[in-house]
């Protein structure tokens, strides 16, 4: 693939999955070296077996993606990558629990409750949250790459601000207290702002924040991090109605069974394809709006985010 | 109180409670501050119950008292006081859960998942993990006080590797392997190094990377920690055969119905505590090693640790 090609803001599925091919090859290879590999021995098969080989790897992609639109420390960005993705990983292991939404199917697989135990799963989602923060803080002689210390402490600020109550956390308990009641658009806007918004955004600021942008490109990259968060869920939302279990890898319709509001509950299916075209296109335009030369990744990433069928 | 005798060697009781009080006021105030404040309704106050009005503070007090060895930067070592607390706090929650140890009484009062239902105590436990890290990593104007990116980085690795899968997350899930399994002494000790030990040590470690430390007191402070730590979990072995659960604030007698292996089931009652003993003197060993001027309240609390009767 020509350099032309990868610049093209126009970017067809084939043009972004040769991007992410070596992208996702070092992802893999880096959670593989990192993830479990010194733990106890079921805490560590669980915590890998939480994290490998699975799910489409959308969080290191936008990291990834914000980070070489910044010319970012690919170090850096590679570390935060996985970072994001183990606390994705965790959310999921403990959002599967008995206690919470009781799910045995994930990527097709046993979930991890399901496989290792409530108790190893519990563990090995607190342990993945820790390690995604030690990545984060390498030693300055470690791997042989050096990563500014107003870095790691950058990166950290914001993933614990995305993946705690005023983030992820804080969207899940919001959807937990909202079974059976009636939200309208702008509550249900807010808790998945939280509950898969803020890591997704949270996401393309740890991609911004291994390299140096100015304000008006970091507010434009916050607006494309917010519009796709919110895309992404009332994609998940259409999904869970017109997919099947087999091809999401989980379990489709829980939660129309469940009785949780959705975008599909809310707007009706056209409705909800309307408001997902609608912020594709908030993405693109605030991608425009961030001046930054080398976006198309990004550019791609939002409409695989809405056109994905898993 | 005078100066002569908070920096005298030998603290009895109640000069410790004279050097803690004020600091344990600060780290009330910080957390109470801090913790679930903007967080949604039901998470916030599960958070703030698990984490208020309640516990010795042991571990912000190590952090305090080793910054205070070293001249630490006040600011950043009440954050780090406040974030070992956080992650303690965590841990118990989780650890009081069904599938974990099902405990229903902790300090006195009802354990989380019982007064909130499993799943926001689940959550209260993740949001807190995040908390402990956001509150590591301040925006540089936050609350007036300037911590150094370097510092922020630093306290962020030592938490993360003391909480994550070879600290306490580790301990926890061996010791979960470890119910009816006979364990020698060694094994019993792995174990509590990192179930418990891990950030009794990581404390320390945390209050000394608040400051300058040459490598020589850094070791020492390092082998201060690691007999504390150990000391604390023997003492607790006793302490669940010697005490009633009204003195403790929990259920006493739990690890013996529970035929997990201690130290008094291992080494006898009366070996237990020549065992404790023996710890209390190393510790205090390595604080002479360590060459630092200013080990008192280090010192008392490491008698603290072996002498308390809850």
């Amino acid at each position: 693939m020509s350099a032309a090609t990868l610049n093209s803001a126009h970017w067809d599925a084939r043009t972004l999955a040769g991007w992410s091919e070596p992208h996702l090859a070092n992802v893999e290879s880096a959670l593989s070296r990192w993830v479990g590999v010194d733990a106890p021995v079921l805490l560590g098969d669980a915590m890998r077996y939480a994290v490998l080989d699975g799910g489409k790897r959308l969080r290191p992609l936008l990291v990834l993606a914000a980070s070489e639109a910044v010319g970012g420390n690919a170090a850096a960005a590679l570390r935060a990558a996985c970072a994001t993705e183990l606390i994705h990983a965790y959310s999921l292991v403990h959002d599967d629990l008995p206690c919470m939404d009781n799910d045995v199917l994930r990527r097709g697989k046993p979930t991890v409750h399901v496989k290792f135990g409530e108790a190893d799963a519990l563990l090995a989602g607190d342990a993945l949250q820790a390690l995604a923060f030690e990545l984060l803080t390498p030693e300055s002689d470690e791997e042989g790459d050096e990563i500014p210390a107003a870095t790691q402490a950058l990166l950290c600020r914001l993933l614990a601000r995305a993946a705690g109550s005023q983030g992820m956390a804080g969207g899940q308990a919001i959807d937990l207290a909202s079974v059976g009641i009636a939200l309208n658009e702008a509550q249900l806007r807010e808790m998945h702002r939280l509950k898969t918004g803020a890591l997704l955004q949270g996401s393309v600021e740890m991609g911004a924040a291994c390299g140096y942008v100015g304000p008006i490109a970091l507010a434009a990259l916050r607006d494309y991090g917010a519009a796709i968060g919110l895309a992404f869920q009332v994609v998940d939302d259409i999904l869970d109605v017109t997919a099947d279990s087999q091809t999401l890898g989980k379990t489709a319709g829980k939660d129309a069974a469940a009785d949780k509001p959705t975008y599909v509950s809310l707007l009706g299916l056209d409705g909800a394809r309307t408001q997902a075209r609608q912020l594709l296109a908030d993405a693109l335009a605030a991608l425009e709006r961030s001046g930054l030369a080398d976006t198309a990744a990004l550019r791609a990433l939002a409409h695989m985010v809405v056109d994905r069928d898993r």
